[in-house]
């Protein structure tokens, strides 16, 4: 069978690997295994989300509402937006499949930083288009506009903070590189971080509300990271309503379940599951540095939930992921990414003295 | 912006209308709403995956196993083929995106029924394709045979049983087309009803294993209809390993969710629910087939969870559904499909009694 040519250039994303891996792989009990490798909410499920999904757990035949318009109500309220300004992925990065989709094609290109967000390319390259990174995995104005000027890219992702790096852009300089192109080039801000940048440094803080008198800008975010809901897949977008009724048309029906819809709707209610989560994370994250700095090497300053350190070449990522692993402590190794790095996801106190103590094992 | 030509072109999805709609509308409590519209199991969710979904509650921030290695193993096992013969989809209907995405383009057709599922031609038309119908809704071999010949389509879709309709097509017939195409044309044998049809007549029963000594065929089956699990988005695709892995380029990541995951796992383990409701569903189809027979109209012998009634001009399937509706009784209307008829979910006994009651006071 003749598969269509885009299929050639695919190479697929390697998630985080999960907790029955490791078990299956080297016999460690679920219970012992430590899991810092995909941004999850360390604190757990949200009680009062556990509790909706048990109280729904009888509806699992029944298909959910496919217009989401209690969602959409939700999250209007949350974001002083109109429900016509909303489109609901299974994660954002479904949005960023109906981006993709309803705007690439062999000759489009994609302008992104040059480590961010792996789906960015993977969706773009299901669409033929071609793949543009500036020079710095921050996102500099200069390196944006010098390939946007050469390449008039049909999207510019501005991840903000960044994935898997942890670094963020200023609301400032993101307005900057908006109002610096013109409306045939759509820029996506990706803030599925954003609630962790928001809370540590107020010129970072970027809402939907900001960018919605840009015809050519969208919005990302999901519930996936500060709200604890990884496991559901729901994000959202959110824009001018003509830019989300033309992504509509790439949206499958019924995409997101019905226990995924009903979680979602409730974590719009209240943040102080989200607000705790940050406090924690505020406090743990000055482990990661203070260990570095006695370690002597070198981090990125983070605005997520996670951090990555950066090795010299005395000391070796993969090497020291793959030890890690073997004893049950799974962080992202970001050699895929082109960097001698790690990214690990701020833990519990428990957790984070786990990595630690390995961590300390393993480089010894 | 300048958005991809095919989107001028497509419609989206109608979905059934959910039972939330009808509440906000026409101010009728949630539990008084019959919906027989959208093929749900009547019966509810099963027990023991409501049981499953409460003890995996707190387990909603953790992303699922993205490699889906216990659900594939529980397939393998209940189908007798091998894991990398599986890919797993948000629904069937996510596959059958996948299938599109992979395979069309500007210059493919897609050949199908006359009245089938409509995803098919709103995947084809994402990707520019050109729809080809049979003049049958019934899957006729000579029909199938003269479009093949003529047009040579990338894709043929045999929906069996058939999906509005709830006819089926023999396993004789199904083999007979698939002998009859080459193997630059893709089979899709789309058994998401299958249960039922297996349980009325062996002839109907076609497995997985049946076709996967075809490199061009492609089987597609669900858990959201005789297992209950419609609201949890899971289905599969099962055919020869080089194609599915081609299908695996298309599959984002964590594309069902962790409840997901565990649901369908478990549904895997044990097939009395699913007797359960095949039986339930046998003794009250024949209710709506004496009722069609008194009342003096047509239906459609049905070999799925539904019943398609066929009016002649003295009755308009859209007055009737619209009547309905206003009463809290949800059916499908397939005046969208080009035909004067109604499909409707066969209910519990009690459903059923709400259904003809009102049925008959609005036809009155």
């Amino acid at each position: 069978m003749k598969f269509n040519k885009v299929l050639e250039n695919i190479q697929t994303y390697e998630a985080g690997k999960p907790i029955e891996l490791v078990v299956r792989e080297f016999g460690i009990a679920a219970k012992d295994v430590v899991k810092l490798a995909s941004n999850e909410n360390p604190i757990g499920t949200n009680p009062a989300i556990a509790k909706v999904i048990r109280s729904n757990a009888d509806i699992a035949h029944l298909y959910p509402d496919d217009s989401m318009f209690e969602l959409k109500a939700a999250l209007s309220r949350k974001f002083n937006v109109q429900d016509n300004n909303i489109i609901i992925g299974a994660g954002s990065d479904q949005v960023i499949e109906f981006i993709s989709r309803a705007l690439l094609d062999e000759n489009a290109s994609v302008l992104m930083s040059a480590v961010t967000f792996a789906m960015y390319e993977i969706y773009a390259k299901q669409m033929g288009a071609k793949i543009l990174r500036t020079a710095s995995y921050t996102h500099k104005y200069d390196e944006f506009m010098e390939a946007y000027r050469m390449h008039r890219p049909k999207i510019i992702y501005l991840c903000t903070p960044n994935n898997p790096t942890g670094d963020a852009t200023s609301k400032e300089e993101v307005l900057k590189i908006i109002d610096a192109v013109d409306s045939d080039t759509l820029v996506v801000v990706d803030g599925a971080y954003m609630e962790y940048a928001a809370a540590k440094d107020p010129q970072y803080a970027i809402t939907p509300n900001d960018l919605l008198k840009y015809e050519n800008v969208i919005y990302l975010g999901t519930f996936s990271k500060a709200h604890g809901l990884g496991g559901m897949r729901v994000g959202y977008g959110i824009a001018q309503a003509e830019l989300i009724k033309e992504l509509h048309k790439m949206r499958p029906p019924f995409n997101i379940s019905t226990l995924s819809l009903a979680v979602a709707i409730e974590a719009c209610k209240d943040n102080s599951f989200v607000e705790e989560s940050i406090a924690l994370h505020q406090e743990q994250i000055k482990r990661y540095e203070a260990f570095a700095e006695e370690q002597g090497f070198e981090y990125i300053e983070s605005y997520t939930n996670f951090i990555t350190y950066m090795f010299d070449e005395t000391m070796d990522a993969t090497k020291i992921a793959d030890a890690l692993l073997k004893r049950g402590v799974i962080i992202r190794n970001l050699a895929s990414y082109g960097l001698n790095a790690m990214r690990i996801t701020i833990g519990t106190v428990k957790q984070n003295d786990v990595f630690f103590k390995h961590f300390l094992e393993v480089i010894a």
